[in-house]
């Protein structure tokens, strides 16, 4: 089962070079401060290279010209290659193969006889697969997962623990849904007020697209007419809320917490930072990016970078500053006054400048 | 199964008057840059009124004046009526009939033998229902639904997969409960600190009453002794917290991601926008409207509009704004001394105008 | 069932004195305005004082010297105790005995035969219990739980409806973890970016220590490599993020919403109000207090107090302080400017005043 390789191999998978010795034998991914003999650890956060000195790996991926031959021990070696982190996340997928299922259903399960189920797929107890489902093979249903009549599930998808995929949603290839993701919720939509107050049918459906991931406990809302779409590649953090019809582009990134309402649109290669809030109908152009906590209350231009976010300051200062933040408009036209005043007097002072000059 | 009527009828039924042919046929709702023939759409955000020259559908939905006879051509139509947006959300209701439901329990369900289940309940494979359990007529539980015991929920009640209603609580007629909403969970209470912080028992219920809709994954908490309350016609969204002994006032709207502490009571038709942070203790008066991302540190009179949230900036701007904003006061109390000093140098100015005029 | 006490017994129970009749007879807790004959309430917020006149409860809990011999009366009576609402805490548990399982493993629940499952331990319906899974002695695993291959529970512990516990987390004794907690789930983690972005393998685990309690729908990843921690004693509320490799120190309290981002180390006794969000990689000094809403860029002292959060206001004025919030550093320069004048005006004037003088 344990993998074993030696530091060349690992330098020819990541297309690198070995800086030591590459016949030393690895078979283990680690943190730099817990690694070990056998051990590959990896240096990106310039943060962490106080570290180095005391590192007992017998190998660091390190970036270019970080380390040089004299730094190299009798058991410490590395791998100098372009991008040490992408190299690391190679070599540790090499180290985790990925888990076996059984590619049984289980028979405590609820499999509607409806439903197709396609070769190697894993459906595990307590799943419910209802009526005309659709799962692509090799993907694997845990417990408590729950799939609405025609959804379809793509091939090779992981859908974790208490995941439910309401009615006609559709997931792509390679989709990962953590643990209590719900996908395809009545949107958040009503007209007129009060008792009068009518509920808008939620009719549409949500588009998951392959190799999309989405952590746990993030609801994605179904759209009212159409679709909500997760374009391919997006990655999705734990506790988001994506409204209805809102569209994320591929390859997008949003962590956690944050929050997306109704019909917006994200670009390509957007990337929202945690507790992030964007308002509704709006456009997030191709490669923004959104700092922590910010609110967007418009359009944003494709590759802006945008923040909002305040930093918490000592709580007996920061109430000074909360209690005249308000008066800012008035302290503002306080400022414009004393400009005028200024003027007329440096204005009247060169007057007698120059009455005193005359003198 | 399809459902047709005609532009006359549809009119009728939202009391509005047909601009064009009253006699086309209408079997679908769709969004209005989607729709073709015989579909029927609606123009309510201005926004999108750029979609109407180059509309496809059959007829859409329009406020009063917003066309005239000579927009109406051989393909589109319209209907005219006070709000576009109620009457199409009642012909989107007429063209989306409830979904049916077998009204029969699953024998892949657990029912406790004590649970007392009504008329045409449909209970799901995998779902539990508790001892002494009411659940009214016509309510549909999904598969993974908890109702914990002496649970009682209304008729015609909608409680979507992996919905957990702990002991006690109490839900009334037509509420729907989205996957993963949680109802009863003790409330966050402890008394004393450290190594001797004591759990303060959780021992009362939630009631929600008649007609709420609550969004998927969103928590409420059980009163510490008394009742959480989620009162009549009351609306929220995902992802949203209502603490221990909190009152949610009829009609009140909440969107996703807001929070509101123990114990705050928010009046009738109240809007939290999605993000908001409500402290403890306090009340939210009557129509009360708070905006997104803000945080509400004190009571609030009832009809207040507030808002607190902060429209993020270009990231190097933000920067400079970060550092300046915790110097406010220092900011503030130079501008007073400019005012000091410019108030003594125009009253000497004045004296000197007057003794230049003596001489 | 129901339990009695005279006055006299709750005050030794709690270390306090009886003000009044000792011999009453208390069975129930109730609020203060809700309390009645036989009821024992309690006063540790002042803004409830005003309640104390109209109180019919038979006993009041109160602190040292709130209360007089005169104003107990013929039907009411006080415990004074230095901490009321700890003695309140004691009293209230006295009244609310833990209530009592069948200790059995229901048949119609999940049990991999190689899971090794403790005495009086009860496994309700629906529940999934895996591989080699080990459940210490007392545990209730609640209908919809999942607990993930070798993953370990220790003893008298609560896991409420629709729980997750990923393969290989540990639990410590005592924990409570509500309805929906997903405790192991992926940390958020890629290197590369778009179509080249790569899955980073979390391979460590989630680590929760003796009488922890975790808020429904709280999510809490497990680590890249080695260890998320949430040591002795924390209390977590609803739908908290917990990212990959935090450590949350030992009694420390997050309320709800708050989000902490990967690798970052709270110490004990650190306190985060709802909806904080805290950036990655930094370290929370021990017995910090974060303030609601607030955002925490950088590594935060032992002992401080911060806070960042914003009072919402009317929103016309709080549009103009948005308005010119983004000028501040525009503002600041023209006070810096008139500084200068102001300094020349008055040196000038200065020195008319001594030539003036002069003559």
């Amino acid at each position: 089962m344990a993998i074993s390789k030696t530091l060349i191999e690992l330098a020819h998978h990541v297309a690198g070079n070995v800086i030591g010795d590459g016949t030393v034998i690895i078979n283990r991914v680690a943190a730099i401060d817990e690694a070990g003999q056998g051990d590959i650890t990896f240096l990106s956060n310039p943060r962490y290279q106080r570290f180095l000195s005391q590192c007992r790996a017998s190998a660091v991926i390190v970036g270019p010209g970080a380390v040089d031959e004299s730094q190299s021990t009798e058991t410490l070696n590395f791998i100098e290659t372009a991008d040490p982190y992408v190299a690391f996340a190679k070599i540790f997928n090499l180290f985790c193969p990925a888990p076996q299922f059984s590619g049984e259903v289980s028979s405590r399960a609820f499999v509607d006889p409806t439903a197709v189920i396609g070769e190697a797929v894993t459906v595990l107890p307590n799943a419910y697969v209802g009526p005309r489902v659709r799962i692509g093979r090799a993907t694997v249903v845990f417990p408590g997962v729950f799939l609405g009549e025609d959804s379809q599930i793509g091939s090779s998808c992981m859908l974790y623990p208490n995941v439910v995929v309401r009615e006609g949603c559709r997931l792509g290839d390679r989709v990962i849904l953590h643990a209590g993701v719900v996908i395809g919720s009545d949107g958040f939509g009503y007209a007129g007020a009060g008792g009068h107050r009518l509920k808008i049918p939620q009719a549409g459906i949500v588009v998951i697209e392959d190799d999309v991931e989405i952590g746990a406990n993030t609801t994605v809302d179904r759209a009212t007419l159409g679709r909500t779409v997760i374009a391919r590649g997006a990655k999705i953090d734990n506790l988001v809320q994506i409204a209805h019809n809102v569209v994320v582009g591929e390859f997008s990134v949003i962590a956690a917490q944050a929050g997306v309402a109704g019909s917006t649109r994200l670009g390509k290669n957007v990337t929202l930072a945690g507790q992030v809030g964007i308002i509704n109908h709006i456009e997030i152009g191709d490669g923004a990016t959104i700092g922590p906590q910010s609110g967007i209350p418009q359009s944003v231009a494709p590759g802006a970078v945008l923040s909002g976010g305040i930093a918490a300051a000592p709580h007996h200062e920061w109430l000074k500053v909360m209690t005249l933040l308000p008066q800012l408009p008035k302290l503002w036209s306080t400022v414009r006054r004393l400009e005028r005043q200024c003027a007329r007097l440096l204005s009247r002072a060169e007057k007698e400048f120059d009455r005193d000059a005359e003198r």
